[in-house]
């Protein structure tokens, strides 16, 4: 099915979650672990085991630097792993962690992390039930990496399959898009702006289960637009249902410090990085009541429509101007943010 | 309960699996996420959902050099989380990877990995259900580190618990001890001897499985005798049954290279590392019918009886020698073999 991975050695690029990581999962890890669940590759595995719906991912974290306004790599691990429990329909049992230590590291930095790490799962209302930990020697890491592993159960309400995707369908979007990808750049100091502008990390378990409550199985698919940003999860909707997806780009919610360093950088938005919001595609005429549900939970507000599912463009994310221009929105090539999550 | 953990940086015996791990876990981890699975600190953490009782756990490989007698970093991250899910006394359902790559890494040691955790998972029967890639800078890892998180389905005929541990139950071990660590130590050039030994690097789903089906909630509690070796696991043990474990030394299974090389070294074999031998206590009235439901499973042939839970020596290990002799046995410190899983 697909081509096989040439590529001679790893390089950041494959990192990036876009093109490059695609080809690499694609051509060389689902090449050799191929199996059924492996190959429905969402952003979760769904199985069946005991008559129920159980969900599982794993994420690795290597974000850098550790910490950033608005999260830091101990939050980001625990809302990574709940979020994409989320998008599948889930709610988490548990969580695991697994921490790759450098020598040397200051107790302190972990201490901080690892705190940050059980705030966030209170808050997110999950537990983190099993842990491990490596150290390597000084020079064979950055500090910390943080892997996260979650198990949920699906909803019984939740039917959640690119399949499902039709002709009319409305692609909504949780909130505005890029604050993290543009929040971790001001914190390296590669961009020169000020700004008060934070990372959007956060657990999206309340919107997802709104939106479960409210529409069940009239949503079709949710993904969370992490790494490679919308553009990417877009591409990944378009390819796997075979349909059209059509954008209109002034709907698309954005802060003006995003607009403006994504300009001064030349990135295309929907290529940033999110860390807590996600694309529902839902029933074109339940679209209205979806947008109610999200807008009722606090962090929902500014939730709205970006899209709808067309018989046209099958495969492909086609943006649409204010003045009724048109162009493909393709997935990220390259990887200008590197080690973003 | 435990002691705060105080070490000002994070050193390389924090990973040994012994005594500074231990403190690190309670010290730190368990005192920030604390909750009532993790509490309970088992190899995998056990939790009910839907009515079923699942089993969770997650182990990072770090171990240095990749490729080793036996086994590699690949086979080993099945294997030691399919173990986990093991002498949890439960039947795997998936298995996800995380991997950290270092840009550089030659594409085609990545591949040699994969394969070998393919062929891994094919042989134990589970599968890789989802995965996710992170790519660091050169000089920001060792080539690759892999996480391996599992969940399995706990067997309703096991009822493993420490508290249920009493006088007179036999300690058992699934075959000789040490080849892991040593096998390893042989691959680094750390000793100078000449020999074959392998890895011992191993699913033991056949033989928990085996053992289960015959003596059912007669088996009290299991564990793989992984990083801190059978010494490490009997101290968790005798601590957390507040039971005493006498073990009759001469009956601990040793290879003569292994027992050579830990005179060399002067290490205690029981110490040192293995990735596919674990310690079950049963009733000790069962004992006998334990060791030929092990000793019918390939690779079980070496199982036998090396010691018994007694009222003496409370939350204690005790070495009995051939000639009367008795010494503490206790818990590994500082770490004679980094990175070894």
């Amino acid at each position: 099915m697909s081509a096989e991975f040439n590529d001679e050695q790893i390089s950041m690029q494959h990192g990036s979650g876009g093109q490059a990581t695609r080809r690499l999962v694609d051509g060389l890890f689902a090449a050799a672990l191929s199996n059924d669940v492996l190959d429905a590759m969402g952003d979760a595995a769904i199985l069946s085991a005991g008559g129920l719906r159980l969900a599982m991912t794993t994420d690795t974290f290597v974000v850098s630097p550790h910490t950033f306004p608005g999260g830091s790599i101990g939050s980001l691990a625990v809302h990574g792993t709940v979020n994409d429990l989320a998008v599948s329909g889930a709610e988490p049992i548990g969580l695991t962690a697994g921490f790759v230590l450098e020598a040397g590291l200051e107790v302190e930095q972990l201490r901080e992390q690892v705190r940050a790490m059980s705030d966030a799962a209170r808050e997110a209302g999950v537990s983190v039930i099993a842990g491990d930990t490596k150290v390597v020697e000084n020079g064979r890491a950055d500090g910390m990496y943080i892997n996260t592993a979650g198990v949920g159960l699906v909803r019984e309400e939740a039917r959640l399959d690119p399949a499902l995707v039709q002709p009319g369908d409305a692609v909504l979007v949780s909130g505005p898009i890029g604050d993290h990808g543009i929040a971790i750049m001001i914190a390296r100091d590669e961009i020169d702006i000020e700004s008060d502008l934070g990372s959007d990390s956060r657990s999206v378990l309340p919107l997802t289960r709104a939106l479960i409550d409210t529409l069940g199985s009239s949503i079709r698919w949710m993904r969370d637009a992490t790494r490679g940003g919308v553009a990417t999860v877009l591409n990944e909707l378009a390819e796997s249902s075979r349909a059209g997806v059509i954008v209109e780009e002034a709907a698309v919610p954005l802060r003006d410090e995003v607009r403006g360093a994504c300009e001064l950088l030349g990135l295309d938005p929907l290529h940033v990085a999110n860390e807590g919001q996600f694309i529902a595609v839902v029933d074109g005429s339940r679209a209205d009541e979806a947008l109610d549900a999200l807008g009722g939970v606090s962090g929902g507000e500014s939730a709205c429509r970006i899209g709808t599912i067309t018989e046209e463009h099958r495969g492909r994310v086609i943006g649409q101007t204010e003045f009724g221009g048109k162009r493909v929105i393709d997935v990220l090539v390259g990887d200008p943010l590197p080690r973003i999550c």
